[in-house]
């Protein structure tokens, strides 16, 4: 499979993947010269990824060798911003597909739309998300969903966007939240290098570490255990706080926790 | 005055201070080679500083050449402290004195105290706070304020325990919520290098500024403005995210945002 550069249609992802096995035997291909072979990686589906977080979250992990597939509503402008990624990440491995087919089969997904979305596309995907799936929700409840304020938040009555999200997907799909605290900006400027940390809540360790080894893929990255999923009320407020951040220091700001190492 | 080591009762503090102007003029005196002449800065301080928190930023600041007048709702406690202080920053220059005693003609107040206390003492210091006083509040409403867990938090009514504050204290007192972030044990154990950023939120960019100046005076600490007092809400959730990342990592955590320099 090695590194195709072109989206296709036929997607061929190996099942069974674990990533705590993804150590890079006998050395990475010659055509990846970096990262590990993208062959021995399952592909993440990414819903709304035509989005500016979930693009940008996209060229990272194309750049890290793991495959991607480009979630979107329509199949066209999915298939799209994958010709797009693939052409700025020439060895990276993108395919666009509708949401609902993008998820099939896959063990880890991110949820990257925005709140106003977050329902709309849960419900859509009632019959494609299968149990033992990782639903990986970045949303955010900005107030901006409803015409307010990008710095402020909307209550959720679960507690969190990732609690509600919790509450929509089928039986046996587990959600963990992440990436709310990385700009989207950077992640897409790939000659930017990144440098901070992605906070994890999710109630069960061994999902989270699952996850930890995915994020850590991308250079510059770290993952953080913060604890479960209730957390995510608190990781969720924080990118209002960054985008005031943002405002104040004209900088594009992230999170790093200091005293862990 | 220098770098007096030993508690006094009777205190004198410069009035009109002013941050701004606090640079060193031809150096500073041999006794306090390290930081500016504690006789050009006007004593700061800091209600509830027998607590960890409190008592962590005492040192930090007197080691720091920041005159500190430790308050207490107990004369002889405060008095102890500001004794056990002096012994352990010998350079510092603490106090000790009743709250209500300590606020007086102060241009920043430290409000440190647990959240399940932090109307009790504004209401006591109704009396004793003046117009043109900066409070700076580092009140965190946990959960653990009413035997709940220190990971969650309680809804406070007016959105934040900071904004609370700014609805009791006396009219043209301007509250600024800050140090929500940062481990009291590190503070107290100062063989330890800090390292990490103390979020400030605030209405006024001119009150911040004093704060940020005097923040800056404690090495390893940076400042950084997150804008209105109403970002408090979410400063504040901060604190129990680090105790859940404490808790599991074992360690102090604290925040940098990355992106700003």
């Amino acid at each position: 499979m090695g590194t195709a550069s072109a989206p296709t249609s036929a997607r061929t992802r190996p099942r069974g993947w674990r990533l705590t096995t993804l150590a890079c035997p006998g050395g990475a291909p010659a055509a990846a010269p970096i990262h590990c072979a993208a062959v021995s990686t399952s592909a993440v589906p990414i819903v709304g990824a035509t989005g500016a977080l979930g693009f940008g979250l996209a060229l990272r992990f194309g750049r890290a060798g793991v495959p991607v597939v480009i979630g979107s509503r329509d199949h066209d402008r999915a298939q799209e911003a994958a010709a797009k990624a693939a052409a700025l990440v020439p060895s990276g491995s993108f395919d666009g597909a509708r949401n609902a087919e993008a998820v099939k089969g896959a063990e880890i997904v991110i949820l990257s739309v925005p709140f106003r979305n977050q329902s709309e596309n849960l419900t859509n995907l009632k019959g494609a998300l299968e149990p033992g799936q990782l639903l990986v929700d970045a949303t955010v409840p900005l107030a901006a969903a409803l015409s307010g304020k990008a710095t402020r938040t909307l209550g959720v009555w679960q507690g969190s966007a990732a609690q509600q999200a919790q509450e929509m997907v089928p039986e046996g799909v587990t959600v963990l939240s992440a990436f709310h605290t990385v700009s989207a900006a950077l992640l897409s400027d790939l000659d930017h290098r990144l440098d901070e940390d992605v906070l994890i809540c999710g109630d069960r360790r061994a999902d989270k570490d699952r996850l930890a080894e995915l994020i850590g893929r991308i250079d510059g990255l770290r993952p953080v255990d913060c604890g479960p999923l209730e957390m995510a009320r608190i990781v969720e407020q924080l990118t209002p706080l960054i985008i005031s951040i943002n405002v104040r220091h004209k900088v594009r700001a992230g999170i790093r926790i200091t005293g862990l190492e």
